[in-house]
């Protein structure tokens, strides 16, 4: 049971098929190539809507990095692409986000700390549907492709959510 | 003096030029003949990037009434698009938001009540300047414009951020 029930969303099972698991697989199997552009993109929008997010990345405060360049950035992007296309195929393979146990308290404690909130959460899904639109061809973007990136992000995002608590609680 | 210090932004006079105000104005009379449309994608593109501020507004919680025909959220859009328009009208004639105190008083109480974040403002922003941008012709959309509209609308919300704190301590 996909039951993220803790703030009364995403309860029961997820009906994500097979279809929409190939929109988001072919998607990222055309960006992936160009990963640190899509990676770049994504927080440029993120920054472009809410520029206050950036107090939430401490390692950019101090850093005379450019954006495009700073590693710890393009890990973190790359994490939001991949554990997404991962969220689709687990949500098609048994309707639930299975990521590990301890990687999830890991990222529920991370996000807690970091204060991040349901706003960041929705511009960032925001941002990564942004960064999809113009990442792929025009002619394969979708409304299909953006709910089927949409609800496995949805989904991935609710099971870190039911994780947000101090790491001391772990 | 601008010195809306309280946050640490904006202090100081701001230099809003007679050229900024013009790029505001004239969008706007432009924009206003179809301020009906021009409300309602304002609110479309906040919701559409942070569908969470719906809660914000108490009146679309139990309504039916379609958001385009909602005549509260029309007239929050309003307020918007014409108080950036007067602070650009302000900044240029005194370097400061002049909004009437008991004005300011109550949109920051208000503000404070519904717990309006700074992301919120910031995504409000965002769906300002893409609401212009695509409510104005083409060939008048610059940089220059967007820049003179997301001023006058940071230093009317630095007014308004400084006045939010419970009614009761009016």
């Amino acid at each position: 049971m996909a039951a993220y029930g803790s703030n009364g969303v995403l309860r029961g099972e997820a009906r994500f098929t097979e279809e929409q698991e190939g929109l988001v697989i072919k998607s990222w199997n055309i960006m992936k190539d160009d990963s640190a552009n899509i990676g770049h993109r994504f927080f440029l929008k993120i920054f472009e809507v809410a520029p206050s997010a950036r107090e939430l990345f401490s390692f950019l405060r101090n850093s005379d990095v450019p954006l495009e360049k700073n590693p710890r950035l393009k890990a973190h992007a790359m994490s939001v692409f991949v554990m997404t296309c991962e969220a689709a195929a687990q949500l098609r393979n048994t309707g639930k986000v299975t990521v590990g146990d301890t990687t999830l308290k890991r990222l529920g404690a991370t996000h807690f700390k970091k204060g991040v909130s349901d706003a960041h959460f929705e511009v960032a899904k925001y941002a990564l549907l942004e960064t999809i639109k113009y990442g792929v061809p025009a002619s394969m973007w979708s409304p299909a492709m953006k709910n089927a990136w949409g609800e496995a992000y949805d989904h991935l995002v609710a099971a870190i959510k039911q994780e947000m608590r101090p790491a001391a609680l772990l």
